[in-house]
């Protein structure tokens, strides 16, 4: 990632920037998301779509940083719709200021990366708008499993379908276009970007059963009936599993070691990791009709590290 | 309001639609806070803008329905922020789904409202944000007292500068503006809507006071350390107040009756009405450019009638 080191500083920067002033104390709840990192996958596709085409310019590390903040918008509402304490290894916004503050930070950033659009590149508000629709159906749809646990992989492909990929894809996608890229290199990034963040959210899953700490707890998982792939298809193969996984989610934590090692036994974490692999494979088709470039390459690379990292 | 009936009975179907369908359980917390009413002033506010100039168009009442949509989507977010129990003599939707729910429901309506803006006034969508990012900073300022009692008149005229003025002043000029109204038009409904909307906002904090049952508590108000100027005002006035409220701000539920009585006798309950005149007056007098019209009568008595009114 030497090839955008310099673009994602700049992105890095602005970042740093977005959150710096604003109204306290959410602006510092926004600070302590964005300073603990995450991986910046999003802004770093964004840079690499661009240099399939051409330069990158300021437009382009601009809308790297929205993605990000839209990114991080969504984890502030996330922790308190998971309830969650802990990510990236430190305590959760909401545990440190509370339920209140992580919503408004989050209204923050979201207001925060509308705005920067609307200043760099005002074409692209609506696509934004677009993207977030799918976005927040997403969250939703994963939320119902707290009230009324379904573990269908219908349901679990509409979450797979919205929470994750369009951000993906709307990065890949204006970055394309911002970097000059015609019709048909814009829709094939585009693709690019879908396929690559359903392979990104398959992995999760996974990890949550094979991974080490993540910050995450498996139990959590389970109480909030949240759908993952692993866990949908051990249902369907493993007898019991089902009733077992409701006991769970009626708040017995017992059986949460027993659900986990059923789960690796049927092989369903294999089964996600090769699903995972055949939309990696998927994404890096979508770059066929694209002319080779160190960017072309890279975004390959990108996309077989996601499929293969471990945490 | 017989003279907007028609076009407001369209707002309604318009909004009853907008949350009609969607993902559940969050569109059924949108429908919840959506249809226990509210006295819709914003899209009335909106409409009346219109006719000052010109017809009430389907755009027009599009972003009638947007300005009612935001606003819900706040009053979602806020009852998090507050841990409101009950909003218009209901249970409010996080006490029914849970905090997630109304957090995920509030963005579904903000996105909504986004969507609704681009695809009919897509011009208008940069101020919308604009108008947001007051919104947000304005939550989080009056949040700043749960941690921090701040009983400042300074920190309070930034509440209310930014929590309910700015989405009054962006109706009416937006309604001016789609109803054909020039630069000056449009300037002058936004002056009207931003003295309105705090005039609106200051009679809303005496009735906390003076108010027969709202919904909302004086205990939880003071609990919070949220801001409401008959507050600050009395706490200038009224030796040793200050410090009984920092009792109760520490969880001392005893003392509420006897601040509010003392808050009440320091006249600050007058004080507070009085300035909601001035700015009344105000937005009267924003008016006079405007031609005469029944509309433009009508939306002096909108302002009158939000002055006076007692819950």
């Amino acid at each position: 990632q030497q090839f955008v080191g310099r673009d994602l500083a700049e992105v890095e920067r602005l970042l740093a920037e977005a959150v710096a002033s604003g109204p306290e104390p959410a602006a510092s709840a926004a600070r302590h998301l964005v300073a603990h990192g995450g991986k910046r996958v999003r802004p770093v596709a964004l840079l690499l779509a661009a240099q399939c085409f051409g330069e990158v310019t300021p437009a382009v590390r601009e809308l790297g940083t929205v993605v990000e903040l839209v990114h991080s918008a969504t984890l502030l509402h996330d922790d308190v719709v998971d309830e969650g304490m802990e990510r990236r290894g430190v305590a959760t916004a909401r545990m440190r200021w509370g339920n209140g503050v992580s919503v408004l930070a989050g209204d923050l950033l979201l207001v925060e990366a509308l705005q920067r659009t609307e200043v760099h590149a005002p074409d692209l508000l609506g696509a934004l708008v677009g993207t977030l629709r799918r976005l927040v159906n997403g969250e939703i749809v994963q939320l119902r499993g707290r009230t009324e646990l379904d573990v269908t992989e219908e349901t679990y492909e509409r979450v797979l379908r919205d929470k994750t990929a369009p951000l993906f894809a709307f990065a890949t996608r204006v970055g394309a276009r911002l970097g000059g890229g015609d019709a048909a290199g814009q829709a094939a990034l585009a693709e690019f970007g879908e396929a690559l963040g359903i392979a990104f959210q398959l992995v999760d899953d996974v990890i949550d059963y094979q991974g080490e700490a993540t910050g995450k707890t498996l139990f959590a998982d389970l109480g909030e009936g949240k759908l993952t792939l692993p866990l949908v298809l051990a249902v369907a193969a493993v007898p019991g599993l089902d009733e077992d996984v409701r006991r769970v989610h009626g708040g017995d934590r017992s059986l949460v070691a027993s659900i986990s090692r059923r789960v690796i036994e049927s092989g369903a974490c294999e089964e996600v990791r090769r699903r995972a692999r055949q939309f990696t494979t998927k994404a890096i088709d979508a770059l066929r009709p694209i002319e080779e470039s160190p960017a072309r390459r890279l975004l390959e690379v990108v996309a077989h590290q996601l499929a293969a990292r471990v945490s």
